[in-house]
């Protein structure tokens, strides 16, 4: 088959690859039914992480069964499944936990950006739906893979309850799926922290009460400015980068929790500063796996529509430029047709 | 009177100083029933904190209210008091969020090493006893101040449930205040890492099932062998360096909470290491204020007796033994009498 090879920054490849095909009887082959590029590929593709020679890209994936292993028993060729991006047995104490993410067995997903890929731990791994899913769900369950359960987590880290007032640092994919899952989880006020128009709006779409468009002390200022002085209850950091972190833990609110779940480049964190600071903070992979019925459910009820969140689709022929587009923040997130 | 002075590392002297009186409306004046060093007096002492000039030490206490200001509403005279070591107003937003201890209006209490002290903020800072308390109560209510507060916080902020697996890291006072937080939330296994034998027994007196003597590395092996390989649920860090935040971290199980109460001096936490350990982190000076009424009710009940970790009781004259005392490890904490 044809699928993408990153062979280093800003060299990536559609090409033949050798079809995959069972390694574990655990394992699984599905045929995707859409891929796409996540933000996190960005980082190698850029050079701003170590390239250990050709990589088969993609880590986001829905499709159907083709093949499954001697030892897998929950799924079964011909049904449509969803999987995270980080492969868990889902019966170690770190999955009983929650944390599918710190798995016993963990490895991450790759070989997504294909016509096929093998999905290891497919008992632990793949959730099945009981139907077959219309085409127009398969961008929003392909979101639910990882960026949707990405943001969900860091709304889960950052503790947004009922009634919370949340703020999310970074507007690319993440965080806006972060501002769907606040609104989801009932906060009363998620303000966006985003300089760029369309995906203001698309904050607003999904549920964003206000925007700051200010960045550093300056949007650090218009935060507590919107909260009376107090800061924010909980800050979900979608972005990984130093400013970013410190954007993120001037917002939040003495005893306030911040989630975050951009892979930080570069980050610091001074002991003395954080205890004086009093913030609550989670982070890490997201554990997608802990949330994926639910948001399967949500999506499947028309009760929400990630998918949105892809402002370009391209055959994944295509991919290279795929690439180029989000780097250069042409496009937010690339949806990949197979 | 004469009260505590430090001058500078190693010279404590209790000297004459001018009688405290009301300088604000909402002050108080109590006469202290009895007072004590803790640890973070010793970073000081030792010379690891800026010294700027003499200070009136002491920052734990309890006693009988001798004068109130002006404004004062909530406590009069002739009622036994116990407050926290971070004065609040315990009505702005950071108080009413339970997190007094960023009291928008936040002091540090000061001078409560001697027979009578101005307390700030006496309506959100105080709580009085319906009764005046028996005397052989006056240890473990002084506790309450800051000592049981600080393990209680700690205890708090690690998610300490009922059936949870705890390790405390640090057998000062704080430490051992912490086991008996986690006893009392109903931890169901307390690993206290303790490598002195006097200390060991307090920690078991106090509710500790295991007993880790090892350090860094053997230290959470250690832990590891008595978790099954999983790690704890929730750590509390008593001590504020970072080989102890180090063995905190790596002694938690994914997904799992640190409590870190010692005062972090030359802590830095890499944002990709924390990111990938996926620990839940939060510290801080302990809202002391919003357990008070708590941990009164469990001593004034016979429930808990804290000042058992008072192991030296020196009069206030000979406080500058006591700080020796317990700069060299000859005392736990030392108990002034007035």
């Amino acid at each position: 088959m044809f699928a993408t090879v990153m062979h280093g920054p800003g060299d990536v490849r559609f090409e033949k690859v050798e079809d995959p095909k069972i390694v574990k009887p655990t394992d699984s082959i599905i045929k995707l039914s859409a891929t796409c590029i996540c933000g996190s590929d960005l980082w190698p593709y850029r050079g701003l992480q170590p390239n250990e020679g050709p990589a088969h890209m993609g880590h986001e994936y829905c499709g159907v069964v083709v093949e499954v292993g001697s030892a897998v028993r929950t799924v079964r060729p011909g049904q449509f499944v969803v999987g995270s991006f980080c492969l868990s047995d889902n019966t170690c104490p770190h999955c009983k936990f929650g944390f599918q993410s710190s798995c016993e067995q963990r490895e991450f997903m790759s070989g997504a950006q294909a016509p096929y890929a093998r999905v290891p731990l497919a008992d632990g791994t793949l959730v099945a739906t009981v139907e077959m899913p219309s085409d127009d769900l398969i961008p929003h369950l392909l979101a639910t893979s990882d960026v949707l359960g990405t943001g969900w987590y860091a709304a889960d880290a950052a503790n947004v309850r009922a009634g919370s007032t949340a703020v999310v640092v970074g507007d690319g994919a993440v965080g806006l799926m972060a501002v769907v899952a606040a609104k989801e989880m009932g906060a009363g006020r998620i303000i966006a922290m985003s300089r760029h128009k369309s995906r203001q709006e698309l904050a607003r779409a999904f549920g964003a009460t206000d925007i700051v468009a200010e960045r550093g002390d300056a949007g650090i200022e218009r935060v507590k400015e919107l909260t009376r002085g107090v800061g924010a209850d909980s800050v979900m950091e979608c972005v990984g980068t130093q400013e970013a972190m410190t954007q993120a833990i001037n917002c939040t609110r003495p005893g306030g929790s911040i989630g975050y779940v951009g892979v930080p480049h570069g980050v610091t964190l001074d002991g003395a500063t954080m205890f004086f600071a009093q913030r609550r903070m989670l982070g890490g992979p997201a554990p997608v796996r802990r949330f994926l019925p639910n948001l399967m459910d949500r999506v499947l009820n028309d009760r929400i529509k990630p998918g949105k969140v892809f402002d370009l689709v391209l055959p994944l022929s295509d991919v290279a430029e795929g690439y180029r587009a989000m780097d250069q923040r042409r496009a937010i997130k690339t949806l990949l047709t197979v």
